[in-house]
């Protein structure tokens, strides 16, 4: 946690040493009263935290916002976007912070037709408790900025949400698959306008999502001889599409 | 577990059902008496395996070689060396389980000056435990090479070490640094002979190691204005070298 992230409606006054910032700040960053802290808020400004009294229980707390121009704007986000089939959650949990380090715009989670219709009926998804591991992933990377999260229910519904957004039409697009991927990602030219890549669940994608992907303008493609896990394919995808398009 | 591994000199006959090799077999592939598995020998040859008998306890089973050339021999290694400085166990793992996936051929783990000289004493390493965890990475890949690890108490003897190896001078050299970094990784040229990088444990490298690495011939990059995590880092790192190097 290289900064500790606040949501924008959250009060901030009092923090509870139950809260994992809480716990952060007196028992891994062992602050005192008066001493300061990297401080933001989800999608806004960088500042500075500052410890104003500490008992058994809570914290009091305020925050101080950067008049630092770098600090006042968060860091643009690339123009990148993830359809991601839904793995189990712990692996689920992974990619979103992972994703969210390397500043992904957009991540589509849909149900595919390989796997398992539980996945997006787990606490990740119904409590919403998703939106932690995002804040999770910019608070590694010292950014205020999070990627925005569309689940469906299946691709067909994914393919039809993204193609409504305008810029869709102008990007690039690229589907992992073990089996019918003609050629590596790794070799692939890359419109610097952005780009798509959809990553299949463990075992996939079923010839009926490769025939959707094919015919909304999707080249299938593999990284290479090696099956990788999702969550490394997903790491691995996204750096080569961001140093492609000038983005790391 | 796409392959099932054994060690070159590990007796194949016998499995227990508490070997999480044979509790694969029974539970996750639910096979029977009869049925076939892929299995290969780490650094090996590829084949099938064959479930010849199955009690509560443990199952016998005997190795087919596969007589396919593209099963005979294994699958090159990239000529891709990576140097990590030791992070907790739990990390560790996946940075050992991801890079083996990805196929690279050397790992230098070492401690570092701002890294937990307690890292290097966890069974991972005293009781030999890492070797399971790049036999996984292999066995997701559906390969059987796996890197070779090599351990040091510090930096100076990692690149002792290194540049003992004659084809190393002709490698290009990258180190990870977050804070002086003079230029991204992905927008670097690199050799097609290979190359090794360095990656840095949390706290990022002293100065006195950054003037190891800059003496050593290493170019001092980022991966961009976010801080990642080492492990997400590695495999960031790792995919952008082998695709300039066009394994990927």
């Amino acid at each position: 946690m290289n900064i500790i992230l606040f949501e924008k409606d959250e009060p901030i006054n009092v923090l509870s040493l139950e809260d994992r910032r809480g716990s952060h700040i007196k028992e891994v960053l062992g602050l005192r009263v008066g001493d300061t802290f990297d401080m933001g808020i989800v999608n806004g400004t960088r500042g500075k935290g500052k410890l104003l009294a500490l008992s058994d229980r809570d914290m009091l707390i305020t925050f101080l916002p950067s008049n630092n121009p770098v600090d006042e704007t968060p860091l643009p986000l690339a123009p990148v976007t993830v359809m991601c089939g839904a793995i189990r959650p712990v692996g689920m949990k992974r990619i979103l912070k992972d994703l969210t380090q390397l500043g992904v715009e957009r991540i589509y989670v849909t149900d595919t037709d390989k796997g398992e219709t539980s996945y997006l009926k787990s606490r990740l998804w119904t409590q919403g408790e998703y939106r932690q591991y995002l804040v999770e992933g910019a608070e590694q990377a010292f950014v205020t900025s999070i990627p925005e999260v569309i689940l469906s229910s299946h691709l067909g519904e994914t393919l039809d949400t993204w193609s409504g957004d305008m810029e869709a039409a102008s990007l690039d697009r690229f589907a992992l698959d073990n089996y019918e991927g003609s050629f590596s990602l790794g070799k692939a030219e890359v419109n610097q306008q952005g780009c798509v890549v959809a990553i299949g669940p463990e075992r996939g994608w079923s010839s009926r999502e490769r025939d959707l992907l094919r015919d909304a303008g999707f080249r299938i493609c593999s990284l290479g001889k090696r099956v990788l896990k999702t969550e490394t394919a997903a790491i691995t995808a996204v750096s080569l599409l961001l140093s492609k398009i000038g983005r790391l």
